[in-house]
C-alpha cells in the first residue's frame, strides 16, 4: 500500500502536520498563529465539550459568559499576572472608527474581569463558594505557533470559583483536577495522564500553587494537557473580592482558576495516531461506526441503511459511506486517516453468504461476522477498544519513563525522548536552570506513589522530567 | 404585595432592565456596550443553542471555527461589505508587544474569512453544497448599547453555505428561515415571529437577498430576531470561489449566509415577561419545575426532595429549593422574577392531607393536587403552557398590528407602537424614506396570504412597519 503519511519515526512534526491537514482536522487561519478547526476536528471538540461539561456542572459549577474585551488597566491590578501576560496580549486600540481613549486587550485568560464581577456578587459568606465556568475563545499571540498546541487563538473552558477559606479553595481545585480533568483525560480520551503539582517557576502567573495533567505524545514529549489554579487571595485583594464571614467579620475570599483547551486535541491525535493516521477513542468519536456499501450489488444499499439504522438505535454514533462512484480503497485509506474506531464493510459477496466484514481501527483486524450478530459486537468492540487504546498509551509512558539520580542523567533522558523520574530534593531550584537551558522542564512534582503533593518542600518528592510542546 | 418591577406600561425600558438585574439574567461589561450573561441567563441561551444545534444539523450543516482575528484587507474585498461594517470595527494594531505590520479586525461576522477558506476547499461541482455553521462571538462597535439587544459583543451562531446554483443557495436560505429559524422561534420560544424578505435598503451589507424573522415584543416594538442571506456570488467573485462543473466549466459559486444571536435571549424575555418578572416557555426553559419547601414538617423535605427524583426520573427539568431559612415570600418572589415555568410548594400542613400546591407561572393560578397526580400534572401543565404563551403573544401580535392604507397612516400606527400593515406599492422607495426618518422601518415585506416572496416586485406585497430595537 501506498504511504499517506510520512512515518512518526522518520519526522514526527511532519506526521503532525500532515494528518492534521489529509484528514481535514485543523488548517492555519490568515493571522499568523491562528487556526481553523475543520468539520472533523471539531466535531471531536464537540464532544470533549460534552462529556466535560457534564462533569464540570456536577462539580457544581454554573455555565456564564463574560466579555471578550478588557480594559487594560483591569491586567494590572495584579503584578505577576501583567508580568506574565503582557508578552502575549492583542491590543485593541482603535473602536467604531476612533482611537480608544484608554486601550482595551483582548482576553488572554478572564481572571480578571471575572474578579471585578465576584467583587459585585459576592458580600456574605452565604454567597460562598460561588462557582462559574465559561466557554470561550482566548487570544495569547504565539511566536512559535504549532496547530492546536501552541495557537494565538484558542478554544477553551475557564473556570473561576471564589471560597471562604483556604482550604475550601484548594479541596476545590483538586476536585476539578481530578474528578473532571483527570476522570475526563483517562476515560473518554483514554489518556494516562500523570497528575501533579508544578514547580514555582512553571506556576500560572499569579497562582499561589498550580496542578498539572501531563500526556506523553507519540514521540516521548509531555503536554500540558489542563491546569487547576489555586490563587490564594491574590486576585480577591487586586479586584476586592470581599465577604462578611460569620462573626461578621471582613475578609478577601480564596479563588481559584482552571482551563483544559482545543490543546487537549492536538493531545489526542499525538497520543493516539499511528503511521495510517488518527485513532479516536470511541468515547471521544463524534463517528464511532462508519458503514462502508463496498460496491452496488443486490441488496447492498439497503442492508447497509438497515445495519446504520440498528447501530443508531442502540445509541452508536454511525455513518453512512455510500459513495460507490469513489473507489473503495481510497474511502478506506480516507477512513483511516479520520481515525472512525470501527468500519463495517457491507459488499455482495459477503452479503450473499450472510456477513460483513468489521475492521478494528485500533489494530487494523479484519473478522467476518454474521448480519445478525454484528451490532452485539460492534457495542463489544467499541467497549474493548476504548480500553485497549488507553493500556497502549499506558504501556508507551511506562516504557518511555525512566528512574535516575542525577540533573545531568535526567535532561539526557529528556532529550533522548523519555520521561526521567528524578528527586526532587537532587534537582532543585538549581538543576531546574539547568534542564531549562537545555530546553527541558520539570513538568510536575509527585509523591512516590504518584498522588499530588500538597508542597513543593514535602519530602520525598519526584520530579518528572521532559521536553515538552 | 410589593412592587418588584416597575410596571411595563409606565416605563418598558425601565422595566426591562431592572429585570435582567433582579432576575441575575446579565449585566454590563466594564467596557462600554459589552455584557456579562449571567448563570440564569446563560442556562436558557445553552437550551436555545441545543435545540437550535440539532436543527441546524437537521439540515445538513457540519459545525468548525474560523478565526476572531481578520486581517483587515479581507474586509475591503467586497465594496458593500466594507462600507456596512466600517463603522463598527475593532481594530488590534498591536500584538505580542509590537506594532503589527497590518491591522487586524475582530470579526464583525465572517463572510469574509470563510470565502477564504471556501476557495481552498471547493474546486468540482461534487464539494457542493459545502454547508458550515459555526458558534462563535462577535464584536461590533456599539453606539447606542442595549443589553442582550444591541451589544458591542455578542454570541451567536453563523451559517455559510456554498451552492452550485442560484437555486440551490437561495433554497438552503429559504430552508434555514423557515425548518430552523422559524421553527425553533415558534416552538421553542413560543414566539409567533412573522418571516418575511427585507427591503433594498435592509439587506445585510454584500447580500442579494435577506430573509428575516420578526418579533413582537411587550411594549410593541419589532426585534429582528434572525436573517438568512442570499450572497449571490458577490463573495464568491471576492475571494474565488470557483468549481468546475458537470461540462467541466468553470464558475463561481452561489453563497448564503444566517445568524442568530444572544439577541433572542432579549426578545425571549420581552415577549414573554410581565410585571412579575421573566415567563420562559418550558421548552425553552433550563428549570422548568421548582419544588418548594414551604417550610420544615414532619416528612416535608423527604417528600420535596422525591418529587424532584419522580420529575426528573420523566424528563422535567427540575430544581429543589429548600432554603427554609429565607423567607418563603421571598423565595417565591425570586421565582417569578427568574420565570420557572411551574412551582410546586410542598409544605406540612398540605402534605398531611396528602397534597401539595401546583403554581403556574404563566398566570399565577394554583392549584392543590394530590401528590399522586403531581408528576403527571406537571407534565401536561408544562405542554399546557408553552402553547398558552404562543397564544397570547399570537393575541397580543393581532391585537397590536392594523391594516393601513398611506404612508403616514403606517408611520403613524407605528409611533403609537403598533405594527401597521400597508401595502408596498403605495409606500415605495419614498414612502419608506420618509418613515426612517420618523425613526420607523419597514420591517419586511409579506404576501397577502403571509407567506414570504420571492422578489421585492411581485405585485400585490404587504410591507409590515414598526419601530423596532
Amino acid at each position: 500500500m501506498a504511504r499517506v503519511l510520512t512515518p512518526r519515526s522518520e519526522d514526527f512534526p511532519r506526521w503532525y502536520q500532515e494528518l492534521l491537514a489529509k484528514a481535514e482536522l485543523a488548517d492555519n487561519g490568515p493571522v499568523r498563529g491562528t487556526m481553523v478547526i475543520r468539520p472533523a476536528g471539531y466535531a471531536i471538540w464537540e464532544r470533549m465539550q460534552s462529556e466535560m461539561d457534564e462533569r464540570i456542572k456536577a462539580a457544581g459549577a454554573q455555565n456564564a459568559y463574560f466579555p471578550l474585551l478588557i480594559p487594560e488597566s483591569y491586567l494590572r491590578r495584579e503584578a505577576q499576572h501583567v508580568e506574565g501576560f503582557s508578552p502575549e496580549l492583542a491590543v485593541v486600540t482603535h473602536g467604531g472608527g476612533k482611537p480608544l481613549a484608554e486601550p482595551v486587550v483582548v482576553r488572554p485568560t478572564s481572571e480578571t474581569v471575572i474578579g471585578e464581577y465576584l467583587a459585585k456578587w459576592v458580600s456574605s459568606y452565604r454567597d460562598l463558594p460561588l462557582l462559574l465556568n465559561q466557554w470561550a475563545n482566548v487570544v495569547r499571540w504565539e511566536l512559535r505557533p504549532r496547530l492546536l498546541l501552541r495557537t494565538t487563538e484558542f478554544l477553551w473552558q475557564e473556570g473561576h470559583t471564589a471560597h471562604a477559606t483556604q482550604d475550601d479553595a484548594r479541596r476545590y481545585a483538586r476536585r476539578i483536577l481530578h474528578d473532571v480533568y483527570e476522570d475526563f483525560m483517562r476515560t473518554v480520551l483514554a489518556m494516562p495522564v500523570v497528575a501533579g503539582r508544578k514547580t514555582a517557576r512553571e506556576r500560572f502567573a499569579g497562582a499561589t500553587n498550580t496542578y498539572t495533567l501531563e500526556g506523553m505524545m507519540g514521540d516521548g514529549k509531555a503536554l500540558q494537557m489542563g491546569t487547576s489554579h489555586e490563587l490564594g487571595q491574590n486576585f480577591a485583594k487586586a479586584f476586592d473580592v470581599v465577604f462578611s464571614g460569620r462573626s461578621g467579620t471582613r475578609e478577601h475570599a480564596w479563588t481559584t482558576s482552571w482551563g483544559s483547551s482545543t490543546r487537549m486535541l492536538g493531545g489526542l491525535i499525538m497520543c493516539h495516531g499511528d503511521d495510517a493516521g488518527l485513532r479516536v477513542p470511541p468515547r471521544a468519536a463524534a463517528t464511532q461506526a462508519l458503514v462502508t456499501v463496498v460496491k452496488e450489488g443486490e441488496g447492498v444499499p439497503r442492508a447497509a441503511a438497515r445495519l446504520r439504522d440498528e447501530l443508531e438505535a442502540v445509541g452508536v454514533r454511525v455513518a453512512l459511506d455510500d459513495r460507490v462512484d469513489t473507489p473503495f480503497g481510497r474511502r478506506a485509506v480516507d477512513a483511516e486517516l479520520k481515525g472512525f474506531p470501527v468500519r463495517i464493510e457491507v459488499g455482495p459477496r459477503d452479503l450473499a453468504a450472510g456477513n460483513v466484514v468489521l475492521v478494528r481501527r485500533f489494530d487494523g483486524t479484519k473478522t467476518s461476522v454474521r448480519v445478525g450478530a454484528i451490532v452485539k459486537t460492534v457495542v463489544e468492540t467499541l467497549a474493548l477498544d476504548q480500553q485497549a487504546l488507553y493500556d497502549a498509551a499506558l504501556a508507551r509512558r511506562d516504557a518511555g519513563t525512566v528512574e535516575v539520580k542525577t540533573t545531568d542523567d535526567a535532561i539526557a533522558a529528556a532529550i533522548a525522548g523519555k520521561w526521567a523520574r528524578v528527586p526532587w530534593s537532587t534537582m532543585g531550584a538549581e538543576g531546574e536552570t539547568k534542564a531549562n537551558g537545555e530546553g527541558v522542564t520539570i513538568r510536575c512534582l509527585v509523591r512516590q506513589d504518584g498522588t499530588v503533593p500538597d508542597a513543593e518542600d514535602e519530602p520525598g518528592l519526584v520530579a518528572v522530567v521532559a521536553r515538552a510542546y
